[in-house]
């Protein structure tokens, strides 16, 4: 069983706004160090699969056709192997 | 200027449907092996701090304050060292 851990953020050139209203209410709740805010998703999934090439393969089949927006947005992930009792992600 | 990234989960007792919802419809894409999905939201902030310790204060406490609800929500961070002409994040 693995566990894919799935970062997903705007691409550099998409405006994020939900960033700068984050960015601008640190602000002005005196957290005046902060240079950049920006928000994405977050995706945990547990799948079985054959091998670590399989599981690879099926994390980028899936979240390139139902998690993300390919014009805006982009990932990352992680995939890391779990026991199927671990109940908790 | 330290690089914070969050991982915002739900807690483990907080039902999670959007979760629900992006299972079942991975396995209606016939991703059969999918035992478990959770969504969540992912933030990256780039921030000025004397240290590594106030620059974890401040993480932690504009988190509990500003990112997160409490009541249903739990996070976890890490923080690394970033060149401050990195203009991506």
């Amino acid at each position: 069983m693995y566990l894919a851990k799935i970062y997903v953020t705007y691409k550099p050139s998409i405006l994020d706004p939900q960033g700068e209203v984050i960015k601008s209410a640190l602000t002005r709740l005196d957290y005046t160090g902060i240079s950049q805010v920006s928000q994405g998703k977050y995706f945990e999934v547990k799948l079985d699969a054959r091998d670590v090439e399989a599981a690879t393969a099926e994390v980028k089949s899936f979240t390139d056709s139902l998690l993300i927006n390919q014009n805006t947005e982009t990932y990352r992930f992680d995939l890391s192997i779990v026991n199927e009792d671990e109940a908790t992600l």
